[in-house]
């Protein structure tokens, strides 16, 4: 790749966008969740609480989004992969800002992963829903 | 032992002599892994993360080593010690740094340990693999 | 900016550049100090700790070059602000990982910033140096 | 240096000499302190708290320590460096696990160091004396 290479990232506008994208499914939905958004770094872009939200929710979020940009996978990727391998099941989970359950969602455009979106608060499910009408924000933009 | 004795420790050159190794072996591989070499004591002395690497990996390869000379063992031998202890495998899990699954190798010279390397990134089996080859070439330099 | 834009940034093959180029002028001035160099985002990407090294260094040169890709500035240039400002001088010093004495340096190609390296263990006078030729070598590369 | 060196390092039994050594003397001077005793690595090898001695110091003397083995310096020797330069001064104090008051004291056998003791609980100058004492045991063994 020789010394330096290209990498596309969020601005803030874009996390803006996933983010609103984000919460008005959420709203929708009539969930309380903590929304988070970083760029393919994993550097917090953009993040909200929506009113009556769990506190413990706002690292979790962030958490969540940060996990998919370190490994280039959702969250909800993760625990299918440890069921198979149990020395890694109960070893790996402990590893600091890991999240092995759904809500983290990577934002791409054009195919390239550019960010990724978090969220915490509502059902595992809920969270992931809520996370990929973020991400799909983005694409519609 | 009377008050002192004498310890082995790899040297930078030495650890780079590892890392290098290390690095090759995932290359041929086609597997982006993070790679870190300690000296007996679990001392950093060399760490390199390939393009493309998972973050979180960073700090995993560096604990994968340091578990290595904390015990003297590869970490691939924590697993089937655990599974048959179910207070130790819920309760040691935890342990600062414990990494109880593969990745983590003995780098030794004439039978002698004298540091160790971690490697994650890719599957166990893979990074057992690529750290296996870093303390291969410790010994062919 | 729009929704996206691009950032360049140092490979592995960049980063060991830089790490040699430093470990050369460290050798040459006969001084033991750990290096770290990172990319754009401070996600570490190659680190070594010469024979003798102190070990708190590992940390601290890991926070300078961290420092340097949070900020756009040389650690050197925090001092001479934080002293004109005693309340930032006694309050932010505790920030998480900033560094505000010599030895990180930005690492640029064409005038654009796509990593850092930070060094640890001589004098700040000495750090600054050895970071300097290693953000040199990958120009000259 | 090659790629594999010898260090000396404190056995058990030789940090146990160092630790009656310095609790001898703290008994002498009537001082109820914290005693720390690692290996040339920083390893913790011996410890005891002396009955009534500030609970604080369990942490504070082991890191005096380990700030010994660190850098190859007495903990004594870091304030006189330090307020000649303020940007270090007001910087580096945060690092984890430095100390920068005396009380820690390097363990030398035939002026090689092979470890370090820390003391905590008294005032700074019985901490060091007691440390001294520490270490001056080994040698009288």
């Amino acid at each position: 790749m020789g010394i330096v290479y290209e990498q596309r990232n969020l601005t803030v506008d874009g996390a803006m966008t996933v983010l609103e994208g984000a919460r008005r499914k959420a709203s929708e939905m009539g969930v309380a969740v903590c929304l988070a958004v970083t760029d393919q770094s994993g550097t917090l872009l953009a993040f909200a609480r929506m009113d009556g939200a769990p506190r413990l929710s706002i690292q979790l979020a962030q958490d969540k989004a940060y996990t998919v940009t370190a490994f280039g996978l959702p969250t909800s990727a993760w625990y299918p992969m440890l069921e198979k391998v149990p020395s890694l099941l109960h070893g790996i989970v402990k590893a600091d800002r890991l999240m092995v359950f759904p809500g983290g969602v990577p934002v791409t455009l054009d195919g390239v992963p550019v960010g990724a979106v978090g969220v915490s608060g509502g059902t595992v499910e809920e969270d992931d829903e809520i996370a990929t009408a973020g991400a799909a924000a983005l694409v519609a933009a």
